[in-house]
């Protein structure tokens, strides 16, 4: 069967909400997961002109305490909130793609890392050095990510990534995308379950 | 028990939708319902400053899709899509909160028949004599909801209605809030029932 594919930003708490449930939501019906990570900056700024969410007025304030609650009930401890300074995405997109392309089995466990370093702990990771920072997977040097993050190489598999990821209508994180069909939000991670249970309708 | 406010636009697909679950949802927890319509053309095009949500771009092909899945998921005969051309909600607006002044026991049947003619039937509603052709709940004259609709009062009860739902923090059709609560999309409502359920976390 093929693969879910598993869209997010590494700023988006949605993003990181979802990717705590999505292996093994795909794992309960014989999936696996491709992920693929997403620059909302790209998406919604330039592609569909939108302000960033935060800044959108009544919206920006129902996120906030939508996030909260979301926490609250699963009950994540988590360091870093909506209200934090939006750190820059690029360092950890950059060093997801060049994880993936170089050394793919290794792929999702490093964006776990990624994602937990930046919402469970709180680190900004704007920065490459500061991937130094962070507990990363046996079998991932600190040195090589930091390096590889900064390679011409990574910017430009991010890039493709993300034009790959309008192109095929992507423009919210998280977004589940199960046999071409597109699921947006951490809201629908149980109507993508029951899709997938029932095969569809 | 307080009741739950329910927020919603008759131009609105996904408010549709929610309006044919929120009264047996509510009722499950000994809870009533008050309807409220707004305008989603103040608040999302005035208020927030957006591009209506089918003309943002990959947005609005989303929507297009998720509308239709969820219609099939539901197993409901609507003959609107939401590819129609919008009406002008003005006219369902302002004869709902008419009938909410001045019938308020019949205020939520008219609504559900608005919608139903609506979404269901596919009638455009936007001229005050095609309420006419909406099958009324027994005690509403077509004159008189007619009349109703066309009144200075019924435009300024609309205004006010859609004034307050914006100083609340409302933004989006349908929206339900609980004890205070502000829930957002139809994808929101079983988290509205895990929280009547286990009374908030």
């Amino acid at each position: 069967m093929s693969p879910l594919h598993f869209y997010f930003d590494f700023i988006s708490p949605y993003g990181y909400f979802a990717s705590l449930r999505i292996e093994e939501l795909a794992a309960r019906h014989g999936r696996t997961v491709e992920w693929h990570s997403i620059l909302l900056g790209v998406s919604v700024m330039k592609v569909m002109g939108l302000k960033p969410l935060l800044d959108t007025p009544l919206k920006g304030d129902y996120v906030r305490r939508d996030v909260e609650r979301y926490r609250r009930q699963h009950g994540l401890a988590t360091k870093r909130t909506a209200d934090h300074p939006i750190m820059n995405p690029l360092t950890c997109g950059r060093a997801f793609q060049w994880v993936k392309a170089n050394q793919p089995q290794l792929a999702v466990p490093v964006a776990q890392a990624l994602l937990h370093a930046h919402w469970g702990e709180g680190l900004d990771l704007s920065e490459p050095d500061s991937l130094r920072e962070v507990r990363l997977p046996a079998g991932i040097g600190a040195d090589w990510l930091v390096e590889g993050a900064q390679s011409p190489e990574a910017a430009r598999l991010l890039r493709s990534e993300v034009d790959a990821s309008i192109a095929a209508g992507i423009f919210g994180s998280p977004t589940v995308v199960v046999d071409g069909e597109m699921f947006w939000g951490v809201d629908k991670l149980d109507t993508v379950e029951l899709w997938l249970q029932r095969g569809g309708w």
